[in-house]
């Protein structure tokens, strides 16, 4: 089973970038974690990054050989209906991760366009949110046929 | 590490409450796998459910012995101020869980009142939602002295 | 046929619970009416009131031997997801009945949660619109197979 | 006692618009069971059915002779303030009825101007709707003087 | 002159909830204070907490020997129809009490749905909140006959 | 000089509908005041009243030697796009009138869609607001040039 | 009969502020035409302008010898409470008039807070607003007792 | 193949209603154009048009004949429920169509009830937007069987 | 312990302005009652009132040897911004306080944009209002320093 | 003349993109028929797709040699202002187009920020919007010069 | 060239007013700081500050021998129609400054009604905004005739 | 010293586009007059332009010697959360600048959801914004330490 974990705008300052909100541990360091849980797990993970909604779209759109998706859409989830269309349009089951709890932040970070088109969603506990999003995928594909 | 789940309203007719939305498994059920799952993980888990919002208050309330709790609040999770305030009032670190996606239903079940509180939130994965939250907050109390 | 009758919050203070909106005649009195009615019908009515949310939400749980439900929610119906759960859960058709006009008062009166998961809903008639609600019921009982 | 029954826009079409939403009787099959029931009772009942805005305005003003009214406003009656206005110029106690449970349709169809104006609403149950509104409002002008 | 002070949800926890916005003293301290305030002034004092909508509805209609009550609806206050209908129903003249500013919190905090059918408000004083709403009732009694 | 008086809907129960809101002036009765008024300062008026939106548009549509309108849209000017364009299209012209404050009424008396097209507007003086407005027009058209 | 015109803030201006919206008539040809229009009719007319809300509020407070008021509140009559309190609380019949039609401009123009608390509105017609109004506040005066 | 074109109100203006919008062509031209470009097609084309909601919602309803729709409801589009019940309850494919771009024009006019129940919608294109309509719904009958 | 209480707009027409609403008792008889009460408890008092929004302000920031505030904004309270920078600015402990319940009277009155800088809020008992505010601030200045 | 078509984000799936919504014909087969059409009436297109919103910026700035456009703004077309400012700052006539009914799915797809700067819109026809955008643009340039 | 620089309410409290927000500067520091900067262009600038609306009003009105305003207009911006008319009417280019910025405080904050009738907006630093709009209007009458 | 300024999308057709707005100097011309002001103050300066949101947010991660952006998000600066969050995350002070006043444009334009994490907006001088805005970030890192 192969799961690729899609990280949105921003994400590349992690540990540098308002460390009272994300944390000190950076993207290397979360992607790490994330791989090695997903290893003992007999998962295969890859990574992508990008701050360019486009390349997030295409990265979601080209899903050969990948089962799931875990996706953290960051400040594009709160209004781009591109994105949620790629989810619903690309058809593989994806599990959406947020790091901080958008529902103890600013209101505009309450809602998410794209939530919708996924399985589910997990927001509020740091690099830990990706490792839940990777058990709830594999859970999902290993149990459901939709 | 003694965690409690708390499931609020209707959670009783699981299994025969709206299959299409809920499944088919009981909360017997349901609980059963949490606490299966628990075991592996050398945590105690313990159930409350009830339909009466005071009831569930006082469940969070009376936290003696309880490291931490999975609450699913249910219908009263979206209106509630007094279930908000319990989580507050009881400084005992929650984490929130749906069954449901509650972002692809209607748009009243899209925002919770509780949420703010919590330590994360977790939405959309069945049963597998309630051992995400487990999972998330042992991992919390296991990792955070805030 | 067996018609289960359930009056929300406050109701027990019909006929003293300002009169001029609500009428002089008291719960008792309402439900002999219905009960008269019901007799005259060949109809079987019980009787349920409760000022509390989640007895209420028990009674719409427990219908064995129901085969329908009339359900005035009070105050509780203007913003209660439990008790709309409730009802979409117990899968017994239901009918709402309001004693006063309920487009008539108050803004945040006109609109009610429980409403859309209801056979119908019967608004403005005092006592009466109990009455019209078991029949409206009965003839669903005895015409629809949905 | 003489009661007109005032049918809105499209209703016409009953029996062939939309028969998942309204069933499969024509105008003339529920009016015959409307003047069954009336004759059962000993009222008297006329029909009158207009897709003009004006002429059921007019309809509502000329009520030489009619103690009460049944009106199911259709599409008018969640926009108009000249319908309402009609019912609240001609003094004649009405009662609104609508075939389809509003409240579980588009939401724009939740909210209707006229309701305000009239004893009571009667909205979900079929050709039912118009039988109980019939009751409705010859119970009214039996037991009220206002 | 009989008073019964009525606390809502989560006020049991006084003294140790939320103490930046609450204050470090329990609701038995509060009580005494109140109840000291009344001895001096010659008035009777009872109490009633509860966390349960339905008892606090209850407290409220049963009045038998009460003169005026002194409410703090805490989290219900903000939404729940129901205790409005219940101190409308009541018919004893009632103030509402809040300890914190509650203008002065969350947005949702500044709309209360009871404090229309109220004698007054007062709001943000801690323990005195409710000292002073006894003060106020009790002139209300003294003086206003309507 | 010739001025079209053209009333809406509901207004040919002037004198019989809300007494307490319109007065106990029929429209006759109105029509014959402003028809003195104008008399005696040298302008010609005609009459049209309608309940027909569409008759209307077309009395405003058909506008040959009329040079200037006074329009109480009533219950159509507070939604109808239609009148507002049937006046922008005739390019005659327009003041509007009502004999009620619509300020002081329901909210949603208090928006019209019809004023952008007007010279002006007048509201709240009984027939006297026919007058003032028939006053408006002939000022308008004796000085403006636009 | 006496007469106050009591003009609000920038009305100084007139002539120079804004020509393509106000016209190219000074203050002081407004009040000369009134006036003229007042005598003309044996009304006593007094003229106030001020641009300070306080000033205004007194200007409507002290009506000693006063029978009527045509009140332009310009830009405060937008948002402006005290002002609707003032003339509530002066109980002197007034008229709210505006040069320019406060529907066809922006869109926080078309209400104004003050005028629920008028007999009437007149809006749109330049300085013919204010003579409108005088005759409106006259023949109000002549003709009702209320 | 035969289309009915329904105009809807203010539309018998054309050519001399606001030019700046809606150009110098008349109806007649209008529809000569549009007969033109069906006849080259081989299609039957009627015209219709009404300033009467009721009399557009009779010609949507009488169909017989008549293969798809081409209507623009110009005002009437952006409220009336009616009509867009009538384009339900009618089931013959239609198209919607304005002259002027609604988008570019007041916000209340971007929206219409109406386009919900048709195949799609042409605006802003002039006479061309009608025949660009027919040669859409010609080409929707003549490829789509649902 | 010196004291301002400050007077807003309209408040020097107590006793003739709406009594209904705001009962027989001239500014003087409640300055009295309040410097009554004031005296009883060792209090100096001093009065200010003014229908000014800048002498208001000006009262605000002129705070020499005065310990708190009493203010009643009147109008001026539901929008005004500057003021509440007033009470933010001048520092000195200050409680609102309206003799109408604020929140059961028209929708705009239940919002005040001062009362977030206030240590608390009073409202709805009539020049008792002004009393139990003297008591709260006198409470709060003898028991906090923060 | 010479048309470009810009099919904005996700349109790259279409054939395989939630088949039920957007058909099952791939983007080639739709530029095909785009091609073809174009052909036959001596026109030249060229096509370009992205999923990158600032592609799709520049694709409409760099217009050498091109006389109109056809834009599919798909999911960007809903929030996307700087893809307004484009259509706005290159001054090339423009045609909006929609594979599916914008009006018929969920709410938020309704608006377009983009429509407003376009000549017309079309929506609702499939592959068939296209080639009547395209013959839109090119009447509109044979027609207009504005 | 000669510039009035306007400070709105509360600005005489700079210095002692909010620190953490406005600084520790006194507003005859920032005056003197902008004399020095004015005096270094050669620029003449005179200072007028006011608690009271009318008095900015009248400032605004007055400006004979000024060339351009800068005009801080702190709370009153927030909501003033007649600051907006003010400087609409006075016809004298003006520049709106503020020291705190607007868009990261509480949200009502972030809308000005004034600031749609300015050349410009400058906001967020500290008496360095006033020194930059004096720059601003200075270039702005440099360089514009419009 | 050393600043980046950064242009974003549309930008790069300043001059050509939309001259009534925007003016007729092109991109190069202001970069030009940027770059003399900044040389003549002994500041480092350079220019970054891109369409793409992508493009943008890494020219705001990437700050490696630059001191402070002045940044124009033009379209993207009114809905874009990943632009704030970039902003945030670099932790480098940032001024906004528009050429045009946002606020006297469509009301889409008056909000914008960057302007929180910036020092300071300046809006409404054309090039002179962005010399402005130069003047303001230098003087803030000349005096803040924050």
């Amino acid at each position: 089973m192969k799961i690729r974990v899609i990280h949105g705008p921003n994400l590349n300052l992690l540990g540098t970038r308002e460390p009272s909100v994300y944390g000190t541990m950076s993207l290397a360091d979360v992607n790490e974690k994330i791989d090695a849980h997903a290893k003992k797990n007999g998962i295969t993970v890859e990574f992508f990054q990008s701050n360019h909604e486009g390349e997030l779209i295409e990265a979601i759109h080209n899903g050969d050989g990948i089962d799931g998706y875990v996706i953290n859409p960051a400040g594009y989830g709160h209004t781009s209906v591109a994105l949620l269309d790629a989810v619903k349009g690309a058809g593989i089951p994806s599990v959406e991760a947020h790091m901080s709890n958008i529902h103890s932040r600013e209101s505009f970070r309450s809602h998410t366009m794209t939530s919708s088109a996924m399985v589910g969603v997990i927001t509020g506990f740091g690099y830990m949110s990706y490792i839940l999003a990777l058990d709830a995928i594999v859970h999902y594909l290993s149990t459901c046929k939709k």
